[in-house]
């Protein structure tokens, strides 16, 4: 009997989270059940109208896509930062024109089904989120008794040994909201935060862009151009970092990660605010629920990720 | 056939640095060649003082001390922070007058001392530092070299995933000449940072305070009135950290802390000036030469400091 992974994706989708999402739609030991949308590479209606898009391209319109949080707790705007219009492009899939599918996203808001799935499944979901915790976050204020669920997140988000790429200190997902972070680094899920410090250490090349132009299907044309794009955008060489697949990948395959077991929380005060640091206050107490990945096994990472995207 | 650790100590001659020092001088295995000065917790012809006259309190006076640098690379004073003042106290020994050593330094400057005994030795021998590098750094320089000195260093310095000592990013060693740590992280040395990480995981306890005092000797008054100083001074409470003690621990028995391996070096631009980071640019060579301490079996550290110097 094939055990399937059942997955809730959060995602804030432009480029990284389309591929991550691609990954995870057409990955044979996932069960994706749903795709909750937040806001930080783009605004949440158009990260949900692009996860509608992109799950049809891969043939997966039967994934109900849930609209959640636009903003950060305690904000009721959220303004995108302009490197994130340059690297995903002004509508967040690298300014290409996706095939528009006709499917609107469930009437549902995300942190509600988020609440209810948690409830339901328990320890065999996984929820990997892309973007900032925020509702994730909310889920855990509305339901407190949530603090203690017992599932696994796998969080693309940090920099921990590694620079931050918003500022020296802190990576985007966390500094978008870093209170959000901070609420579910501590509370007592089994969460695994996948910083730059891995993400950036594997690497999609302009020979994967060939490899899946070379399809010949139109999502294989879609997504080699959508990452033509972020590789000119990001790294501008022939190669760029594998942030959020990093994430799927890591929620599937932990063994290709070398991983810090830590109470881990985030600076809120001062210059390095959205800073993921261990919590000094816990620094001897023993089981911390959650870790952080410190390096990768990269020839893995890519290789996974390369082999599911083949049948692009 | 007893094949015991051949260790140079450099060391800036604060508290932890004599308990650091009382415990490499006593250990059965240990091989201590010499003491090298450094400034950093108290200026640097203090520190010698302070370390000949720890090395005459336990009756290893047949270990030579040598004065090194005064200040950081490329700096003509130095300027002594505040807080180690409060630490360590004005004399650097918690204003406690020590038994005066008759004892001088010797007259070889420790830079070349060092360079001589590198040179001669090679892959057998440990430098642990307590301070900041600039010593060896200074070595690195004038000996170019022994960029590829096959020995080991293990410094204690740095804060990777935790808060620093003196910024929120940096930790005293490091800060003190963060010039000096890049050079040496950045050399092909085998460098073992033990960070605050791992330094603030172990503690000394107003237990130990009692068992070495009750030890009756004139040692076992002097270390404990220090650590007693240093307890009230650093923690206030009932207990304080192993920092310096820790880099000798870890010479001798790596299996007690986890490490990264990792490229690392030091940020010199910016807010966080003397934050130790992964170096951008070799995230993906293979074989780094050094790695960071970054968990620690705490439980083992504090016995095997107890454990030794339970002979004061």
């Amino acid at each position: 009997m094939n055990h399937k992974t059942k997955l809730i994706l959060d995602l804030d989708t432009g480029i990284d989270d389309s591929i991550a999402l691609a990954y995870a739609a057409m990955h044979p030991d996932v069960d994706l059940l749903a795709v909750t949308g937040t806001f930080g590479n783009i605004e949440t209606p158009i990260g949900v109208r692009n996860a509608l898009d992109v799950l049809a391209l891969v043939g997966r319109s039967d994934i109900p896509v849930y609209e959640g949080r636009s903003c950060a707790l305690g904000q009721d705007t959220f303004c995108r930062h302009d490197v994130s219009a340059d690297i995903h492009g002004q509508n967040g899939v690298g300014n290409l024109e996706l095939p528009a599918s006709p499917r609107e996203a469930e009437k549902e808001y995300a942190v509600d089904y988020l609440i209810r799935k948690m409830q339901e499944i328990q320890e065999d979901l996984v929820i990997v989120t892309t973007g900032p915790l925020s509702n994730l976050a909310e889920a855990l204020v509305q339901e407190p008794s949530l603090q203690h669920w017992p599932g696994r997140v796998v969080s693309m988000g940090g920099a921990v040994t590694a620079r931050g790429n918003v500022s020296h200190f802190a990576e985007a997902n966390i500094s978008q909201d870093p209170e959000a972070a901070k609420l579910v680094l501590e509370s007592s899920i089994a969460v695994t935060l996948v910083p730059l410090d891995v993400t950036m250490r594997s690497r999609m090349t302009s020979s994967d862009v060939d490899i899946w132009r070379a399809s010949g299907s139109p999502r294989g044309k879609v997504l080699s151009d959508m990452l033509q794009y972020y590789i000119k955008h990001t790294l501008g060489t022939d190669e760029t970092y594998v942030h959020d697949p990093s994430a799927v990948i890591c929620a599937l395959h932990p063994e290709y990660f070398t991983m810090l077991p830590s109470f881990l929380t985030v600076e809120l005060e001062g210059a390095d605010r959205g800073r993921i640091i261990v919590d000094h206050a816990r620094l001897r107490e023993p089981n911390p629920p959650t870790r952080a990945c410190i390096q990768v096994d990269a020839g893995n990472v890519e290789r996974e990720l390369r082999q599911c995207l083949s049948r692009l």
